[in-house]
């Protein structure tokens, strides 16, 4: 018994409200990654974290302990600044895509290390494997090489960085606590810091879609964020964006890559474009660069350039056909007025239902499957006009994504035609 | 996936403050039962109770799932009624020693299905087995058989009855969850309803060594309790009793065995007999024993005289001589003035520290272990007089016992010598 505390005082302690200590934070976070705190310990003090809360000092600590659970990348031999950005995740979210490499294009270096998808979101790296050959693992060596040649390298995030975590995340995606703000905040402020960004443009999502479903939550979230990475010397921004409905007219894998091609060629849906260009104007004025012009960099041909090496340089065709699904069935609109409401999260369900997704670790995503969008809040619909196209490997699937979908079109006869803003607020550390 | 149920739905709504379903509630018990449930998702749900609080019919749906995980004895078949006690457990808590036999005297069958001692309270199969040869495990026909000939028998309650509460104490123990009012009665209700007892008397404590530390919350789990057994058709009764102090003398394994024996012999500190005779008078009643005179059964070796058997009828020898402490040290009292405070939880640690008590499950426990008392609240004393006596098998332990005890002993030189009432109030259904 060399230990300095007992899991059972130190789940005590957060169950009763209390502030937990440095020491004691310091050491249950290594104990746990030690396997000397068990899973089921870890997630009763979980649920005590989710329902008492934590003063902002101790989510500090708490981020600090999970980066030193393991290694931290270094980027400072690179000759290019860097610049990440991180999304907390929303439905047709493919803005990672056509973001990394126009942000390349300004000789900034972009790190996207990243996940697979769980649940409703998907996963950027789901998103890319549906492109011939494309592969994800890379060496962190292999991270710098393509980082200084390209610029532009999205790959799943080695298991070296913030271990504690990553068996935390898993433990917290089964146990009914995963929206919690500290919880939230330290998991993305841990990776991103221990990835050593020299800056970080956070995409706090707010919506049906997102974990945060309020403004005044998702505002907190975000500034909570921008605080430990600011006090950690990463240059932190964040903006608030809209979440209510998904991001441009398609979510599932390969039909995100299409969309984002689309956006790289200059075209591609208005909200996509609008907030690729402003989560990049962030990263990179956060990298020095305030006078940079990325909307032109997606007009002139410079960002789907980058694209191109960057696929290939992970031994993807950029020019391969990307696959398509076998069978089709639309959604029509059942009355003419105005589309007000296309709910992003059962849209998302949806998708994950049709197979973009998986319900455990282990399962495997279909590549076609998702939801095309004709139509978005704000549009003016008729009666039989196609809404959605569901795409799917498995028609037997049709069914429960319909059900999904029951209750997520809304259409008022006179309900206001608008432009949505996409961007709600912005934090700034 | 033929379950009606995913767990993560089940956690989040208690976790919302919501009120489980009936359905939710068997299914969760059920399916953490068959090993569905993961261990780190009953923690997650056991804190969210413990935090969120289970309305009254919840927990009598929680209790009766459990009771449902395994099966349940049947006393229906005995020639004589039956009565049971439970005491939520306290220091020097020995009462089911001399109560069982006591009861026995007059007819009722008392079936004692026990457990061992976790942490500062000791457990009452550990006091027993400081007796040579004595033996806690019986079959459920020797049970039943016991109770027909001698009885009384205390022995381990099988693993049949409540396997879901049995995996549930285990979990709670590690996870800081076990002062949940829900759950504290839901796992002794479903033990004892399971056991099929006739009526059942508990003893509730109240003060620092027990469980509740303030009237208010024992009188509501009494309550609860209470109302529990008399929805199940056992007739039940709640005792408060005072537990700010150890019960009796003595702390700890053979040392208590000796007290226990010294009241069946019509002796025994004044506290003891008491609350004996108390829990006695309300068995006895409750099993339709209005007019029986327990305190006469002490006095002219009736009760003593089932003990032997009892004992006997297990492997025990009655009259073998109890192991005795090679190494005792004493406490002494450092004024002038009457003891006023000795602090039941900080005499409870120092005899677990000195051995009587085990820290995990598989340890093993020292039957000479323990604290003698000489003198009790309410008493006059003088500097320099023996207040305690510690016992140990393993000298090198009274350091870390004495610094348990650092803070148990008020002596005032104006304080009030008084009678403690042990009784503190009554709860009927």
């Amino acid at each position: 018994m060399a230990e300095p505390f007992d899991t059972v005082d130190v789940i005590r302690a957060k169950r009763d409200s209390e502030r937990l200590s440095d020491e004691q934070i310091d050491w249950v976070i290594d104990a746990y990654t030690r396997g000397v705190v068990a899973e089921e310990q870890m997630s009763a003090l979980a649920m005590a974290i989710f329902l008492n809360g934590m003063e902002r000092a101790e989510i500090a600590r708490w981020t600090d302990a999970m980066i030193r659970s393991g290694e931290r990348m270094d980027f400072s031999t690179l000759s290019r600044p860097t610049s990440d950005k991180h999304s907390t995740g929303g439905v047709g979210d493919k803005i990672t895509l056509p973001l990394a490499p126009l942000v390349a294009v300004f000789g900034v270096a972009v790190p996207q290390l990243s996940g697979r998808g769980l649940g409703h979101t998907g996963g950027t790296l789901d998103k890319l494997e549906a492109i011939p050959g494309w592969n994800a693992s890379l060496s962190n060596d292999e991270v710098l090489a393509q980082l200084e040649d390209v610029g532009a390298v999205i790959c799943a995030a080695g298991s070296g960085l913030a271990p504690a975590d990553k068996k935390l995340y898993a433990l917290r995606d089964t146990t009914s606590t995963v929206e919690s703000l500290p919880l939230i905040a330290s998991s993305i402020m841990s990776k991103k810091i221990a990835e050593g960004t020299g800056s970080l443009v956070l995409d706090v999502k707010v919506g049906s879609g997102a974990f945060m479903k309020e403004l005044d939550t998702a505002r907190e979230l975000a500034e909570t964020m921008v605080a430990l990475g600011t006090d950690a010397g990463v240059r932190t921004v964040a903006l608030l964006t809209d979440m209510s409905t998904p991001l441009g007219l398609t979510v599932g894998n390969a039909l995100e890559v299409r969309e984002s091609v689309e956006v790289l060629a200059g075209g591609g849906p208005a909200d996509v474009v609008e907030l690729t260009v402003a989560l990049a104007r962030e990263m990179l004025a956060a990298a020095g660069q305030e006078d940079a012009d990325p909307a032109a960099a997606l007009q002139d041909g410079r960002a789907m350039d980058v694209w191109r090496k960057m696929i290939a340089a992970q031994g993807g065709d950029p020019d391969a056909a990307l696959p398509v699904a076998e069978h089709t069935e639309d959604v029509l609109a059942e009355a003419d007025g105005v589309l007000t409401g296309l709910d992003a999260y059962d849209v998302g369900v949806a998708s994950w239902r049709l197979g973009a997704g998986r319900a455990r670790k282990e399962d495997p995503v279909q590549a076609v499957a998702g939801v095309e969008l004709h139509a978005k809040p704000g549009e003016r619909v008729r009666a039989g006009q196609k809404l959605m196209t569901l795409h799917t490997a498995t028609p037997e699937r049709f069914d429960r994504a319909r059900e999904a979908l029951a209750g997520a079109v809304v259409i008022e006869p006179d309900g206001a035609t608008r432009e949505r803003a996409i961007v709600l607020d912005r934090v700034a550390g």
